[in-house]
C-alpha cells in the first residue's frame, strides 16, 4: 500500500525548506526567473506540444466533452499567451516588504506592518494547463513556494510545464522546491496533502464546485474558496435605461460562461414598462431566454415563467431570470437572499441610491453604472489574479500579489521593555 | 433527542438577520449602545456578582482549581474594569466604510475598496466572563453580529453580562440578537454552530490548545487560531548588553504565564562569556530556571543542562531556555525550528543585522531592541484586541477592530461595459 501520508509529508517539507529561502529572495532575481521562464516557454513549444498531445489523445480515448478537451489543448498561440502573461507579473511591483508608516506608541516603540510571503500555497485544479505556470508565477513573485496538483487529465502537460519552472528556478540560482509537482494524482494523496498543518499555509481549489467541496472536507489547512456567482444587474428606478439596457446585455451575453456574467436582472416597478419590453426583445434576439416572474410575463413578450429555483442558480449559460420590485429596499432584501456575494451592481442617475446600495450589499464587487463582467483582478487594477475568492476571510474577491502575502508587526525600540524590569 | 442541528441552525439565522442591519448600521448609534452597555454593567453590578457567586459556588463544588476559580470571579473593581474597556471602545474609529483612494482604470472605471463587517463571529471561549462583553463591544462595533458561546463554568455570569448586552442592543434601536447567547453548552451544540457555513463567517476559539484543536477539528467555517507562543530574544553580537540584560529579565519574568513572554534566549557567541554570567546570575536570583545548550552550562553557573524538548516548549512559567549560536545564520535558522510565529526580537547596534531579522524572521511581531512583550494590541496601537492569530490568513498577530472586517471592492462607472455589447 502506498504511503501517501509519508509521500504528502514529504512534499510539504521540501516546498517548506523552498520557502524559507523564497521569503527573502531579491526582486531583481525572482523577475529575472519570471523573465526567464517565459523565454523557456517559447523555447520548449515544440516539446510542451507534444506532451500536450499524449493527453489530448488520452482524453478523446476516455471520452472528454469537446468542451473539457479545449480547455485542455494548447497551441503556440495560447503558449505565446502564456509566456505573455508570466512577462506581465515579472512587470509588477513586488508586494514583499512594503511597510506601513511607522507609528510611534506611548511607550516609545514605533510599529509599522510590513508585507511577507504567506510561505507554502496548495493550488488544486482541474483541466487547464496554463494555471500551472500562471499560479506558479504568481505564487514565486509573491516570495511563496507553490505546491501544483492538477488534474490527472493535464497530467503530461503540466509535468511538461512545472519541468520548465523547476528549470527556470535553478537557472537563477532559486530552490527548485518553489514549485513542487505532484505527481501522483490519486485523491488520497491529495487529502494527505490537506492534512498538513505547519507545513502547507493555505490551500486554494480552482475548478468546478464538487472539487472545491472535497478539498473543503478533508482540508486541515485553511482553504480560500472560490464558489459560484449568482450576480445581478438592478435597474433602479432613476436609472438612464438606455445604459441599462447595455449594462444588461453586456453583462449577461458578452462571456455567459464566466462567474461574473450575470445571471439575474432586477427592475424597479416605476421604470418596468417603459424598460422591460425593450430590453427583453433584445435579449431574445440575441439567443437569451429570459425567465421573469409574474408582473415581468405581464410587460414583455416571450417571457418563460420563472420556477422556484431560477432565483438561486448560476446558469453560466444564455438563461436571464427576472424580477420586478417595489424599490431600492426590496431590490437590497432580494439580493440578501438570492445573491451569492460575488458581483452586483446597480445602474441609477441617483447618487443617495447608490450609495446606499454601493455601502449595503455584501458583496465581493460592489459597483454602480458599470457591467459586474468588470470583477476580476486585471480589471480591477490587480495587474493579474489567482481567482475571486467568495471567503470573506483574508482576501473577498479577485486575489493578486498582494492576497498571496499576509503582514506582520515590525517593532523598532531603543531598548524599550513592557512595565518594569522586574 | 436533543435537535442540536436545528438549535445551531436557527441560532446561526437569528444571528445573520441581525448582522445585515448592522452592516449599516450608523456609527453614532453603535456608540451609542456601548455607552449604554457600560453604564448597564455598572448599574446591574449586584445582580452580576450574584450570578457569578453562583458559578463560583458550583466551581468549587466540582473542585476548580484555584487558578481557574480567579479567572472566573469577578468583583466590583473587575466589572468597572470591563465597562471601562467597553467605553475605550466606544472611542475608537469606526472601521466600516473606509475608502481606499479611487484609482481609475484604462476601461475608465474607478476602484476603491471598502471596508466592511465579516458579517456573523462565533467566539468560542472558556472560563474568563470578561470575554463575553470584550468580543461583543468589538464585534458589534465592527458591525458583526456575535454568537458568544462560553465554557459552562461560567455559565450564569456569561448570561447575565449577554442580558445585558443584549438589553442595550434593544434600547438603542439595534437588533438584540447581534449578540446570540448560546444557552446550552453541550459540545454537540458547538459542533454543529462550527458547521454552519454560509451563516457564520467566522469562528474564533479563545482558550487552551485543546478548546483550539476540537474547534479545528469539526469547523466547516474559517477559523482563526491563536496557538501557543515560543518568543525568543536573540542577543546579537553587536548588542548592547546593558539593553540585552533588561528585555531579557522583562519578556521573561514581567509575567512569565502570558504568550508574548520570551521561551527562549539564544546568544551570539562572541558576547556569550560577557552577557550570560551576569544574565544567568540575574535570572536566577528571580526565581527562574535556566536550561541552557552545553556552552550555556560551559559558561554560567546554575545552569540546568536543557533536554531535547525544552527548546519546543512554551513554558508559560519562570524557565527559560538558553542557546549559542555562532551568529545570526545559525540564530535564524534556529528561530526558523523551534519558534512558533509568534513574537521574535533581536537585540543589536548593528542596522544591517536588525534589517535582516526583522525582514527574514516569519512571526506575526519581529521586534528591534524591545521586549517581545509589546505584542498585544494596546501596546502594539490597535486601541483594543481580540486575541493574537498565529494564523497567517486574514490576521497575523492582534486581532484589532480592523480584522474584524474584510474588505470589498467598490466601483463607479458611466455606463462601461466590458468589451463589445454583443
Amino acid at each position: 500500500m502506498t504511503d501517501y501520508a509519508g509521500i504528502a509529508q514529504s512534499l510539504a517539507a521540501r516546498a517548506q525548506a523552498a520557502a524559507e529561502i523564497l521569503r527573502a529572495a531579491p526582486t531583481a532575481q525572482k523577475d529575472a526567473f519570471l523573465r526567464r521562464l517565459a523565454d523557456a516557454l517559447e523555447a520548449h513549444q515544440s516539446q510542451i506540444l507534444a506532451r500536450n498531445r499524449l493527453d489530448m489523445g488520452a482524453g478523446r480515448d476516455r471520452g472528454l466533452t469537446a468542451a473539457l478537451l479545449d480547455r485542455l489543448e494548447l497551441d503556440e498561440a495560447r503558449i505565446a499567451g502564456i509566456a505573455q502573461q508570466v512577462r506581465d507579473v515579472a512587470r509588477l511591483p513586488d508586494p514583499v516588504g512594503a511597510l506601513t508608516p511607522w507609528q510611534k506608541q506611548s511607550s516609545g516603540i514605533e510599529v509599522a506592518r510590513m508585507r511577507v510571503p504567506l510561505g507554502v500555497v496548495l493550488m488544486v485544479y482541474e483541466s487547464r494547463p496554463n494555471v500551472t505556470v500562471d499560479t506558479a508565477a504568481l505564487c514565486l513573485k509573491a516570495g511563496n513556494a507553490v505546491i501544483l496538483r492538477g488534474g490527472k487529465e493535464a497530467f503530461q502537460t503540466n509535468q511538461a510545464l512545472s519541468d520548465l519552472v523547476r528549470q527556470a528556478l535553478r537557472d537563477e540560482g532559486l530552490p527548485d522546491d518553489g514549485a513542487v509537482f505532484v505527481d501522483d494524482t490519486a485523491r488520497d494523496l491529495l487529502y494527505r496533502l490537506l492534512e498538513q498543518s505547519g507545513r502547507i499555509d493555505l490551500a486554494i481549489p480552482r475548478g468546478g464546485t464538487s472539487l472545491i467541496e472535497a478539498v473543503d472536507a478533508h482540508a486541515k489547512v485553511p482553504v480560500l474558496q472560490h464558489y459560484q456567482g449568482i450576480c445581478h444587474v438592478y435597474v433602479h428606478q432613476a436609472a438612464d435605461l438606455d445604459m441599462a439596457e447595455r449594462i444588461t446585455i453586456n453583462a449577461k451575453v458578452q462571456r455567459p460562461g464566466v462567474c461574473n456574467a450575470a445571471e439575474g436582472l432586477i427592475v424597479d416597478e416605476a421604470v418596468a414598462r417603459a424598460f422591460l419590453p425593450r430590453v427583453v426583445a433584445e435579449l431574445i434576439s440575441r439567443g437569451v431566454e429570459v425567465r421573469g416572474c409574474d408582473k415581468t410575463a405581464a410587460l414583455a413578450d416571450g417571457v418563460v415563467p420563472a420556477g422556484p429555483a431560477d432565483f438561486d442558480t448560476e446558469f453560466l449559460d444564455l438563461t436571464l431570470a427576472v424580477k420586478v420590485v417595489a424599490g431600492l429596499d426590496e431590490a437590497l432584501a432580494f439580493i440578501a437572499q438570492h445573491g451569492s456575494g460575488h458581483t452586483e451592481s446597480i445602474i441609477t442617475t441617483d447618487e443617495d441610491a447608490a450609495a446606499r446600495f454601493v455601502r449595503t450589499v455584501d458583496a465581493s464587487c460592489v459597483l454602480h453604472n458599470a457591467s459586474t463582467r468588470f470583477n476580476d483582478g486585471g480589471a480591477l487594477g490587480l495587474g493579474a489574479e489567482l481567482g475571486i475568492s467568495t471567503t470573506k476571510l483574508h482576501a473577498y474577491g479577485p486575489m493578486g500579489l498582494e492576497e498571496l502575502c499576509t503582514r506582520k508587526f515590525v517593532v523598532r525600540g531603543t531598548g524599550q521593555t513592557r512595565g518594569d524590569v522586574p
